[in-house]
């Protein structure tokens, strides 16, 4: 077998091997691949997509797994490309600030680098200990950071990436400026492997915050929520990292009713805000967070407020909005969705996605939480059944308003598979021909994650 | 003729009225297009781009006309299409803060719009009174907040462009999160208008900085201010937002040597950098900027330092890095260049390049400044005479050790016509054969700022 020459025959898994692996960490699926190829270095991968591409045989690329659109699954048809083997840090440089990676580190390992260099890489989120970089760039991931830090597209400055014909384009740039020619990294991150696999990165590290502070503010109307947005981004000026939106409805559920979080505060009030500053100086940044929260106060744009005085009440604050634990355990079955749109837009469109849902559902629930600084909402609907004609009703429900907002069906998780139906909402079809355009120039025989993202070209 | 009927026949410029336009306002060049067409819409643009294609008519786009690399210039044979009638600020939303433009507004107009709004547009350079928002979008701009906010790619969430056949790809997205499919906006930034024209965007409003910290320093060495770099960094967090280095050769001719700026520190260090700060809180801001000088001084970083204490001052202090006129004035004939390279390597860098041109030139002169935060250098290089061949010269030994060093021969400036033959010195056989792909893909024709970027396939 020409690829088992190439990787060596240890690293093609296959029958039980393949199918004892999990590629959905939430439906626990069974790999269907016909094969899995684990090469240890881009050379290596240029070579097996080079048989590949003659064999015409086409390919999935896995990263961590812990995508949440099915973006991993294979046919049996198909052969999983996995990145595991390649995992190396290869450089950090403290004074441009750069660290190079191979592309299936893990995105803990790369934090854990920076932080070793004095440095920190800013992207952060839940799955850090199992996802990796290439997978972080080939979805754009975005996290609990980005309204300070930007999405993983802003962390890349350089990337290498094999194209579907085993052609290795390496644009490794180490500058924060580099004007020579299309960027052509961009192409590779958030296309979800669809026009190439991502085997090394240039990251950018940024100086350490060695001071955080965290507060839960309660506030008596969205018009407040809106205002504190304003008002604590112009009073915090660069710091201001996380501004995280809790509903009521998300909020009582985690505390009061599923018993699994004291209410740091009372519940009675629409909305909850976490509010982070990351600064340096800790004595003056935290005397400037008492500031600008009292003035919040003052301006009512807040009417109580915890602010976190260890790193125990910190992680209490972020337990509730984090415990997807408990949101499963209290509303399973459940629907999970990931959509973006118009901050000003928000309670409107929630109260109308929620009204059509208990309409169609009297016993129905939705709870609401998200990155309501970065326009993300994530949107917990839980009616009675998790079987997909009624997933398929709830959907529309949630993503038919989204057009005329020109909302995202998709704010941080992708398509994969499970949004592709949905795409058209987001996207014109002038955008959706020019991404085949696209696809068809550098994948033209269709081998790279296909499928995913764009459905098959009609006609 | 078709293109009037479209546009009015007073926006179908011939003759006079185009040769008296200056295409470069380095050596103000009068047009040659055979004509300038000024649409006044998206859809009028659209229709201009359909009769175009029909007729396998090339344009060349223009916006400000600020450019460094040529890459407005047209031959008799093109039309130019200029968005000089396209300048309206649809939209500012407060809130989600965003602010919708056509792409011919000039920048100071956006800035000056959001400031209206108690906001703030990040990007900030020169030419902003004459630049326009999609020429800084086309060629990626960057200027002298870059450290801070990012270049031009950061500020845009939302683009609408006309491609080739005159088809309106509208991805006017408003959120700082949408992973719904291809990010196509990218392609379009840093293209330099070869592979469709910007017509609209939306750009990414920040929130208002009230107080700004602005120092000169001197450094002992090129390692101090590396040191400099990552402590100014940490100590002042989020609020670093310029970081420019002066070599003494460039302090030293625009101060003493041609009389046109008092040296505010001594002229006989090394090095120099402006550092700003920018803040909110004034007290604590200030506070906090004394303090990170204060422990620069402790350990050696700077030798010396003044703070500005008044606007006039802070102008005073930027005036000698900004004075592009005292160095045209006390060079000329020069040659000016715009590269970036790892930080770590600048110093060496510098001093081959000097030595070379010494060397050739024994009375040569060559002074370095940039925004060393960014690793981004401007050079500039004085060997008496002004001539193509004697510019190729200077050209080879500027270019030429950035190859190995990974460095680029356009940071900021792009490459137009100016820098296309050196374009393989920064990217590889396989990105420029990639940069085609995409080009056959998005303009088979070839009918967009031909031969600007990428020189014309071989074969």
């Amino acid at each position: 077998m020409q690829i088992a020459a190439i990787v060596g025959g240890g690293n093609v898994l296959t029958g039980d091997d393949v199918s004892a692996r999990s590629v959905d960490w939430l439906s626990a699926a069974g790999c269907r691949a016909g094969a899995i190829v684990r090469p240890a270095s881009t050379d290596e991968l240029a070579a097996v997509m080079r048989a590949c591409h003659g064999a015409h045989q086409p390919v999935v690329t896995h990263g961590g797994l812990t995508g949440l659109v099915h973006g991993a699954e294979a046919e049996p048809s198909e052969v999983v490309i996995s990145l595991e083997r390649m995992t190396t840090i290869e450089d950090i440089d403290p004074i441009g600030n750069t660290l190079t990676v191979q592309a299936g580190a893990p995105l803990q390992k790369v934090q854990e680098a920076a932080e070793g260099a004095g440095r920190q890489f800013a992207l952060d989120l839940g799955a850090r200990g199992s996802c990796t970089i290439g997978g972080n760039i080939a979805t754009n991931a975005g996290g609990i950071r980005v309204i300070r830090y930007g999405m993983m597209r802003q962390q890349v400055l350089g990337l290498e990436a094999v194209l579907a014909d085993g052609t290795v384009v390496s644009s490794m740039n180490r500058m924060l400026k580099n004007n020579a020619g299309f960027d052509l990294k961009q192409l590779f991150i958030g296309s979800e492997g669809t026009l190439g696999i991502v085997t090394r990165a240039v990251l950018q590290l940024r100086p350490p915050t060695s001071d955080v502070q965290t507060a839960l503010v309660a506030c008596p109307s969205f018009e407040a929520v809106t205002g504190l947005l304003a008002h604590m981004g112009q009073a915090l000026g660069g710091n201001l990292a996380a501004f995280e939106a809790m509903w009521q409805s998300h909020y009582r559920l985690l505390t009061e009713q599923s018993g699994r979080h004291t209410p740091p505060l009372a519940t009675d009030a629409p909305f909850y805000v976490i509010l982070e500053s990351l600064g340096t100086d800790a004595e003056s940044h935290a005397a400037l967070f008492s500031k600008a929260l009292e003035a919040a106060l003052e301006q009512q744009l807040i009417e109580d407020a915890v602010v976190a005085h260890s790193a125990s009440q910190r992680q209490g604050i972020w337990d509730i909005r984090e415990d997807i634990e408990g949101l499963i355990q209290t509303l399973a079955p459940l629907f999970t969705f990931d959509v973006s749109l118009p901050i000003a837009e928000m309670e409107r469109y929630v109260a109308k996605v929620e009204a059509a849902i208990t309409h169609d559902w009297p016993d129905g629930r939705m709870v609401t939480f998200g990155h309501l600084g970065d326009g993300n909402l994530h949107l917990s609907v839980s009616v009675g059944s998790h079987a997909d004609e009624t997933r398929h009703a709830v959907e529309a429900h949630v993503y038919s308003p989204l057009a005329e907002l020109g909302g995202s069906v998709s704010a941080e998780h992708g398509i994969g598979l499970e949004k592709r139906a949905y795409l058209s909402i987001s996207r014109t079809p002038e955008e959706i021909a020019l991404m085949h355009t696209l696809k068809q120039a550098m994948d033209p025989l269709g081998l790279l994650n296909r499928h995913k993202v764009l459905a098959p070209a009609a006609g």
